[in-house]
């Protein structure tokens, strides 16, 4: 039987979107499921199976589809294994094989990553990096996650787990505390919960007036609102955020040198109130032969295709 | 004409290695030249030949020879240039074409990379990465260096430059200036002038009794001297020195997850007194996922012959 469709299944905390993908990229049916919603991961994927079933109808039935791509946290594409990926209900602390049971569970063949990789592969596929080899994609959401292609493949590393920039280290002294164990990671100043803190903390700590100070609970949506309206402490906000995120860019720059930085995630909305201090801060602290040559992108993806579709280009691999 | 060999090239600041490796990576002959007797290229490359010509009539002259590799600091692998290299005599500010002067004069395929990159290739080739595919070669000489090979491939990049690791910053705030124009560099902390001037400034800063108070003009080697003598001064200097190299390997583990990070150079003959403060700092400043399984090892190869048999392996692959 011909089998014409992948699937791509993009697994975050609270929802997990489940797309079925021609070879030219068109998203023809897709779907979302609660991810939150159990606690053991065989009531997951029972849910996820039947939902893959029904959204399968609009395309012929499941027996079209060739393979499914999975992007999870923490996923390892050398083992089709979650680890320890606390912001899954069903994650938790034990070694998941998300690969195995899905593929038991529906008979397909199931390829596993890191969102954030797949985003990446999406990105190469579909999006800004289209024609790129060598590429950093930066997804910067209520975390930081990456996905680093070089040579046009995504590094994987000896285990499965490489590219793990939102746990560099942005500020080696007295840096903030990460939800990681460590200290001063990229994640923790440069998420959209990283951009709140710095405005909860400099609010804190100055009498400077700011919109700001009519919020209860600050969010990094709050923070873009008030600097479009020209507000000065929002403003540094994103000078900070984007200084910090540039200084390591730089850094970035000089292990893998690649031909463009893409930026994607709902902070990366905010445009050039980001993207200017990024690009400075990036070429002050390069050397010479990179400076003013490397690419700073938003993704070119719309952000509920990106992970559906990245995902989904591993569906093919099998 | 059955061609057998290939010569390697290591080009350093004072003296060029020259060798006649064959197939299983045996070193059959070898000379050197000085590098810093001529300003001007075409002379150096003019003495290069003939002590190439000279060296080869130990395995019956150079139409044995197949192809040329050669490592040279800036050494760019796509162009065959050497840009910028301010070590060198001829180096200058000028982009020299010059695996292209050399195919002319000789004859013979050139294949050009930075010398910390074969360094790696010789490494994986003939030394501790035998066998692996996924490593970071650091070498700790009078600058700090890097060669990354991921899916067994040296890591070159989008523009033939990737791998610049000694120019990440391991100090953000107030860091040395180092002499690529930028500051806080890995280099001007862990390289062998690295080392001799954390001794110098601590001396000048505190009264604390040091043997190495007893020389005028401090190099690393005396630091070392010091501390397998046990002074306390010298033992903290490697203790800083393999603080700041273990977090900074930390943040190279995250982009790349290699299976071993190895040391090459003068300073990495240190051993346990540098080995010790690497590991321990570097599982500080991991995730959970990499703490005590990432490798760090010495390079097998003795230092005269690693940098030729590195470039030589370039040789065959044209």
């Amino acid at each position: 039987m011909e089998k014409p469709y992948v699937a791509g299944i993009d697994i975050g905390g609270q929802t997990s979107k489940i797309g079925i993908v021609d070879a030219r990229g068109s998203v023809l049916a897709q779907t979302t499921i609660r991810t939150d919603s159990h606690k053991d991961v065989n009531l997951y994927i029972e849910d996820l199976y039947n939902a893959l079933i029904k959204v399968s109808s609009k395309i012929g039935g499941i027996e079209k589809i060739r393979g499914i791509g999975v992007g999870a946290p923490n996923g390892n594409y050398y083992t089709g294994v979650i680890d320890n990926a606390v912001n899954l209900a069903w994650g938790g602390s034990n070694a998941i094989p998300f690969a195995k049971l899905l593929k038991e569970k529906s008979g397909i063949p199931v390829t596993l990553t890191n969102d954030a990789n797949a985003a990446a592969v999406g990105e190469m596929t579909y999006g800004a990096a289209k024609g790129m080899k060598n590429f950093i994609m930066i997804t910067l959401g209520t975390g930081v996650g990456s996905g680093i292609v070089i040579n046009g493949e995504v590094v994987y590393g000896h285990d499965g787990f490489a590219g793990e920039l939102g746990h560099t280290t942005a500020v080696r002294r007295n840096g903030r505390n990460c939800n990681c164990g460590k200290t001063g990671c990229l994640e923790t100043y440069a998420s959209a919960i990283g951009v709140a803190r710095t405005a909860r903390e400099w609010l804190e700590m100055s009498e400077e007036p700011s919109l700001l100070r009519n919020y209860d609970n600050i969010t990094s949506k709050d923070v873009y609102q008030a600097a479009t309206q020209g507000d000065k402490l929002a403003i540094k906000v994103f000078n900070y955020t984007g200084k910090i995120l540039g200084e390591c860019f730089a850094d970035f720059v000089a292990f893998s040198a690649p031909e463009a930085i893409i930026l994607f995630g709902g902070l990366a909305r905010s445009g050039d109130l980001l993207l200017k201090p990024i690009v400075e801060n990036m070429n002050a602290n390069m050397l010479f032969m990179w400076k003013n040559k490397v690419k700073v992108l938003f993704s070119k993806l719309k952000e509920s295709d990106a992970a559906i579709l990245g995902a989904s280009a591993l569906g093919w691999s099998d």
